[in-house]
């Protein structure tokens, strides 16, 4: 072997290697296979695209999701349509929606092409996610179900749970949802209760024996927003919950893994559009290009903003001219103006994203943050004014920047509440773009007061 | 009723009463309920304190974690110590010590004599998980587990999950973990696998009927991080997870609230950390004095940058005095460095967290950002030098700020690298702290770059 020196390369191969032949197909995670396959693609591209090949269905399918692009670009060229297929169906009905939806944005025809060789049920069920918008329950959820009707024995509805996990058609369960003739939704009995009751027993049986609305079942929406279920996961500690249409009737439910993929990715979201940074473009496997293309636009914005703070400066340029330590000083208006609004302007994108707060807390919240701004202010406008008179020896120096520092921290503690909930208010991500316009704001306050201040005062 | 005008408390008023009419406790969950005891509390207290008393034993347990300090004083001062420890002994292992450490931090005498009144099963348990650190799936973790021998038949083990459900020690399973005689782990049989077998074979025959490795069991060890086990749960899509100590002797489970708080409050502490607020101050019910002090800690170091910057900036007052269009163009130099620094560092502080890049990565993800960097360093710069030669008609201003910005944003990218991922090698986490060094890294680099090279290239 060529790269025989090479230890990455050579434990990436035997993890692979592990993996495969392990009976249990949980050696590795999908996004380790993903990992170990990066690093052969990088050392040795033969011995990659031989184990592309030798990837079992389980595997390949789990790890197509984790993917980055250009790899999984490189599985639908080289793997044979039927084997690509098969592992679809090895997916449940998310997963399987998902990757399609991810194999569409790489090659439109071959995501065609592949669902039309899978089988009815499961283009039935595709289609049937494919109906959602992006942030709705519905396009979360996972059609396979453990259900059972009123009037059937445990049973009964163990012996369909056995054919299921048989056939391999439904992973786990925690629970079964029981539903009328119409399919809706009545009842939900965890397994943990279920398993202990008389097995020949109708389920009907089993509800009217424990106590009243024992298993009165908790329920989302498939038009409810995935960010609201995940606040009632967290409520209530759920660990799953069925999704139902309008009408009550049971279409499927969302797991755990679901609303952890989407608290995580959520979060990473608003930490990266506070500083407009895209999440989607930061993956490790696009190239610097398009990551500072990305980052660029926020950048773009920022010298938009910078250059209208210049333009107030040049405005006071003979008072500049005249009093140099203005100059000096001036950046430190700025920057606690900006430091101070960054902070509540945080605070309030992150309650408001966690459901804390809601756009009809916006008086409290705003009194609030201008209240901490109002008690820094008036700390840091004094300690530098006194600062500033003793380093310039000049007595009105240090009571313009006091003045202009106290302005400056207090509108920015305004604006920090302010925009985040007027851009919520428009249905605007409150993470996206509120810092670039908060630093226009306390930048050009801050300038301008305390340059306007000193040619009132100082001159 | 004094307040029948006010619909707030009305409402509140009403949902609790719907609450503790219903059979079911989980008509509000124990946030909403503290959220109504918040909303009564402000608008009326005699009511509130009735409320208080009203809350049966579950509603009372749950809800006390959710309270906020002054509001879990009062439950400690109202409610007779017998009716708390009671609703004490209600909650499940990890929540009763989460609990009582809450009442610690409010009153410790009250706090031990509690736990001296609660049971010695329970105290025991309290004492097991109060041994482990913070960070460590010890302390996260649920002491009650539905566990079987493996020469027990399943109907022996599903008839003592009926009896710890019957007692409410157990309030949910997920799957039964199979121990040898020593205790040991061997397999994990989930619910939706087990009830498909004949309850009369024992546990052991039950693992050799079904394929090979198939209820091997992933766990995490006691003194596993927390963080690691999230990045477990996220990796392998788990719903729960069994806890052994080194010996491989089953301790406990974690369960997916537990991954699911975590993985919520520790973005939040990121995102907070990176503009110096501390999220437990952060909560709503603490007055806006306390907020202001923590937030000002970090508006002091600011401060303290920001007069470092003035320093360089006074080295050059003269050159300034000369040249004004320097102190007007400045700032473009300093913001767009500082962004720059600030998209670098908080996606490496995000990638080091949720485990996509570690220390050993260092060289690649500082090549990345510092590649990136030096991208937009050329286009900004390029920009800001064409505008500012325009601006004031003066070529080598133009080239003066090119060279400023090209070495500012090339610096920028890299200290936004280096930054998170030196503090993470000494184990301080990368998020605390690490922009205020960043940026008083770029506003000196900035400042003095650009006012250095207009005294050498202009004067």
């Amino acid at each position: 072997m060529e790269n025989i020196e090479n230890k990455e390369l050579l434990e990436a191969q035997n993890r692979l290697d592990e993996h495969l032949s392990s009976l249990n197909k949980e050696e590795l995670s999908p996004d380790d296979i993903a990992e170990c396959l990066k690093i052969l693609k990088k050392e040795d591209e033969d011995l990659y695209y031989k184990y592309l090949h030798k990837l079992d269905l389980e595997s390949l399918s789990t790890s197509a999701i984790e993917m980055p692009e250009h790899m999984l670009k490189d599985v639908l060229e080289n793997i044979p349509k039927e084997k690509l297929v098969n592992a679809i169906e090895e997916l449940e009905s998310d997963d399987q929606f998902e990757l399609l939806d991810y194999i569409k944005d790489i090659d439109e025809i071959k995501a065609k092409t592949i669902f039309n060789e899978l089988d009815d049920e499961d283009k039935k069920d595709i289609l049937k996610l494919s109906a959602y918008k992006d942030d709705e329950a519905g396009s979360y959820m996972q059609l396979e179900v453990f259900k059972a009707n009123l009037n059937e024995t445990v049973m009964e509805a163990v012996d369909r749970l056995r054919d299921l996990r048989h056939s391999g058609e439904i992973e786990m369960a925690y629970q079964l949802c029981a539903v009328d003739e119409k399919g809706i939704l009545k009842y939900c009995i965890p397994l943990s209760d279920l398993i202990i009751y008389n097995f020949s027993l109708t389920i009907d049986e089993v509800v009217k024996s424990a106590k009243p609305d024992a298993f009165k079942p908790k329920f989302a929406l498939d038009t409810d927003k995935i960010s609201d279920v995940a606040i009632l996961f967290q409520d209530f500690d759920l660990s799953v919950l069925p999704v139902v249409d309008k009408n009550g009737i049971l279409l499927g439910r969302i797991t755990p893994d679901d609303i952890h993929d989407f608290v995580r990715e959520s979060a990473t979201e608003q930490i990266y559009n506070l500083v407009g940074v895209d999440d989607e473009v930061e993956e490790d496997d696009y190239g610097a290009l398009k990551a500072s293309k990305s980052r660029a636009v926020w950048l773009g914005f920022n010298l938009i903003t910078a250059f209208l703070s210049s333009f107030i400066i040049g405005i006071f340029d003979s008072t500049i001219e005249s009093f140099v330590a203005l100059a000096v000083l001036m950046p430190i208006v700025a920057s606690l103006g900006g430091n101070t609004g960054s902070q509540a302007l945080t605070v309030t994108v992150r309650r408001l994203a966690l459901g804390d707060i809601e756009f009809k807390d916006a008086k409290k919240v705003i009194k609030k943050e201008f209240t901490i701004s109002l008690i820094n202010g008036i700390t840091f406008a004094f300690l530098v004014g006194i600062i500033a008179y003793i380093w310039f020896n000049k007595p009105m120096l240090g009571v313009v920047i006091f003045l202009a520092m106290f302005i400056t921290l207090g509108c920015a503690g305004l604006l920090g509440a302010i925009i985040p909930l007027t851009l919520k208010k428009f249905n605007i991500d409150p993470a996206v773009g509120s810092s670039v316009i908060l630093t226009a704001g306390t930048d050009i306050i801050g300038f301008f007061s305390f340059l306007a201040l000193a040619s009132w005062i100082l001159l």
